[in-house]
């Protein structure tokens, strides 16, 4: 297999379809990644606070999701939105994902959005999308929002990790291997960079700093 | 099969038991429980006026949860509470909840409180509490609580049943039948009857009829 980027995204995508029935058990803290109660504690009390950093942030109106996978933010955005389009590369996430929602899949890389949104919101989504396709992505944001729309987003908490190191190779509960794109970022860090791509974020990390959020609108 | 009450809870028992790696499906929704995309929408904004309940209600201390079950709740309570103490009669479900609380397999009406709590909670266990076991229960909810010591509850909403009526058949995925206790309360039924046993509960049903919640204290 070449180490080309497409293919590493195929990868990627290949990895999370077959990881679906099991992509909660990460979320839960169950099985294999129970941690120590401390450690769980911790855990907890940061999803807590991000449940409550979108609270504030207030989701309203036509909500577009990205990478919406299994469905741990669609089935909070749905209650606070109108209406909530929740995109995704597999079919295998989005089936387990919830019926309130409107379920489209595809790539998000070659989709275009059939309307402008209030909001484009995405979790554990942009510390996969490889640096040859961070600007692509973000023009994609631009264009799916609404005059005044906005975006929000929860990602993982920022690791020490060697600089321009973005691949990883990850494994299922049965052993198979993927190598899949991760890119830990820093809230100052990726608020500069798109700034430069012309949006103005608001992002910290939650208290145990186990989770990147926040939000803004393009400038 | 005897249709002695003692039977039928431990069949009970065993039905939750059987059902544990399928529970969460109940709660989001998910296979045979997938229902259509405004019904879906309605349980969301439901589950959401709940936690909003609980958040607004604040646990705090030292938290007893009783039938915790999965750990739908308990994964709610660990963040806001000093700690935790969750009972559930099932080893087996016990397993999928949270390492962040302190896990007791125990049987409800055999078990005696170790120490006192700032809070008792069960949800979807009320209805599941034979009317032979309902004074025992509440006189157990009693002795667990620590003085200025609180209550709260969440159950499914109120349903026309048949007087009286207080057994169901569930099947699981796999089609084994086991027969279980369902009593479906009222609220304003409901806190008259507690307040009989020495309880002052608020309780509601959600705006879409689909659960009851709410707390209080002992008189």
């Amino acid at each position: 297999m070449s180490d080309g980027t497409g293919d590493l995204l195929a990868e990627q995508q290949r990895y999370y379809a077959a990881r679906a029935p099991e992509y909660d058990d990460w979320w839960l803290r169950r099985g294999r990644y129970a941690g120590e109660p401390e450690e769980e504690r911790r855990w907890l009390c940061d999803v807590a606070e991000l449940e409550e950093s979108l609270r504030r942030f207030g989701p309203r109106g036509d909500v577009l999701e990205l990478a919406a996978g299994t469905g741990l933010w669609t089935r909070r955005l749905v209650p606070l939105a109108e209406r909530v389009l929740a995109l995704d590369a597999n079919e295998e996430t989005l089936a387990l994902n919830t019926p309130a929602a409107e379920r489209v899949v595809a790539d998000v890389f070659a989709w275009r959005p059939p309307r402008r949104f209030d909001l484009v919101f995405f979790s554990f989504w942009l510390s996969h999308v490889p640096e040859s396709h961070f600007e692509r992505f973000w023009r994609l944001v631009r264009e799916a929002l609404a005059p005044g729309g906005r975006v929000f987003l929860i990602d993982s908490g920022p690791r020490d990790t060697e600089p321009g190191d973005e691949r990883q190779v990850r494994q299922l509960a049965d052993g198979r291997q993927f190598r899949i794109v991760k890119r830990f970022w820093r809230p100052a860090e990726l608020a500069g960079r798109v700034r430069s791509l012309g949006f103005e974020l608001e992002l910290a990390v939650t208290a145990n700093g186990l989770f990147l959020h926040g939000g803004g609108a393009p400038r």
